[in-house]
């Protein structure tokens, strides 16, 4: 079981792609190419919706074909498909599919959490983990959150471990204001810090043969203090991190998450890869036709930028 | 506009019935009832997620068909439609439409939360409001979870107004953990009681021509001195209870949340109500083959002892 564990294959997706840049599927779908958007009228009904989510489906394989061969993984943020109804929900689940066939790491960002049963149905409904077949999305990992309490994480956990599948716990968010409750000091500690001491417990209870377990963390790029601060926490816990590029946040910035050999967490950036080429550098020297080139030149300088700054460009092909 | 407010039809629809009763739509396979699932594997495809979805869907609508007569409201569980795939979304969907024109308030339990345009694209997609054609997901109301910070809850009131919806924030659920976090102190005050803060503030701007406004909160049954005490800190904050029945809590447990008039909450039953046949007094008295006997009488028990143990039992018919 122990090659099929979550963090086995996703060590393993990093390592051979040396990098830990993670894709954010975020379509728009005002902001989708107009080749994308005229083919999916055309084959439509008429229906918006369902032009929509065919655009979608379009767009989304489009970008992994082009991703596959230069990262190790694809985050699909599932508010996106889903404001487009069941029209949508069938297009992120073809495109989950996809992904999972061309060989990527596939974090379902759909933040969920509920008590008991409850969550369970979203665990067995999400968590395919090793074998894509193994439930209708096919997810490696899905982001949960934490605020309903310990024991509705765990009914998550019980099928990660199950399945090879992995959780990411909302620790701290890339927002503005996330702090809110987040920051809330008690006895000294922000809750934030009392959330990563039972995601810790359960990542160290969810591993196999890595340091690392199958319950990772949430850490927003926009707060390198708390960042590093939460790896040396949460030693047993791999990090999902968003805010890179649009957000705001800086190669240097994400430094700390970082093992010495470049493990321990991976990086995510949405829209300033998905939509480069809306965006200079990348719009003067492609432009709209040709965005699929803008896609890869933004994926391979965020490879780049994060080799220049942190550990990663440590990683060495296995 | 005002007549389109969520509460002015919230309000509306528990007058017309005299009871504040939510029965949740939370279908499990294993529990429905024969006939259910023998029509729906003769008319499927021999697909289990198709066969799953269609029996949910006639499961559902039929007690839509029951309970409409008798209640104000139901709340579907997105958790049990989403971890059978795309076709059990598409089954969702036509469930919520359903209820709303059978004239049901619908709120979806979804608990989603994300940040920013991330959770407009949640707020547009399921906060149909007074018209059920607004969205592709037909909900008159939404469960949301704070842990992302105000910033983040804003995008789904603004969504919520424009729309004549209502949102129920997550503050203090009914599961036996709820208080790993919930239940941190900080400077004398609970956790909860800080998100019941910005809940009421949010349902203070968020106030039509009634008292309460289109901001909601979810408090569990199951914490009876915690619901007298956010009803005195949450004048302005309409509430939904879970947790009465299986749960374990009883109607004198829900009696502090309502105003003197029996209104300013609705109280959920799920299990309780719709797989009523499978237990004592129900299964003695209607057996399988009369589930739909089973559902009503159950109902009509909670609507009774709400009556007797709550200022539910001074509703008038307007």
């Amino acid at each position: 079981m122990s090659d099929l564990h979550f963090i086995t294959r996703l060590h393993d997706a990093v390592n051979r792609k040396r990098n830990p840049v993670v894709v954010g599927l975020d379509p728009r779908f005002e902001q989708l190419p107009k080749d994308i958007v005229r083919s999916a009228r055309e084959a439509g009904s008429g229906n918006l919706a369902a032009t929509v989510a065919a655009a979608f489906e379009a767009f989304c394989l489009r970008i992994i074909d082009v991703v596959a061969p230069l990262v190790p993984a694809v985050k699909p943020q599932a508010a996106f498909f889903e404001e487009w109804g069941p029209a949508g929900c069938a297009a992120l689940a073809r495109v989950m599919r996809h992904a999972r066939q061309a060989g990527l790491i596939v974090i379902c960002d759909a933040k969920r959490g509920d008590i008991g049963s409850t969550a369970e149905a979203y665990a067995r409904g999400y968590l395919a983990g090793a074998d894509p077949d193994a439930a209708p999305w096919a997810a490696d990992a899905l982001t949960i959150n934490p605020y309903l309490g310990r024991d509705t994480l765990e009914p998550f956990v019980r099928v990660a471990i199950e399945r090879g599948a992995g959780l990411y716990v909302l620790v701290r968010t890339s927002n503005p204001g996330a702090g809110t409750f987040q920051d809330v000091v008690s006895d000294g500690q922000p809750l934030y810090r009392r959330v990563a001491c039972v995601v810790e417990e359960l990542a160290t209870a969810s591993r196999g043969v890595d340091m690392f377990g199958a319950v990772g963390a949430v850490v927003g790029a926009t707060y390198p203090r708390e960042i590093a601060e939460l790896r040396e926490a949460m030693p047993h816990t791999t990090f999902l991190i968003p805010g890179y590029g649009t957000q705001g946040a800086a190669a240097a910035d994400v430094a700390a998450a970082f093992t010495p050999d470049g493990l321990g967490a991976v990086v995510n950036s949405s829209r300033g890869i998905i939509f480069a080429y809306e965006k200079k550098p990348y719009s003067e020297q492609f432009g709209e036709h040709r965005w699929e080139d803008a896609v890869a030149a933004a994926t391979r300088d965020m490879i780049a930028d994060l080799a220049s700054h942190t550990p990663t460009g440590r990683l060495e092909k296995p």
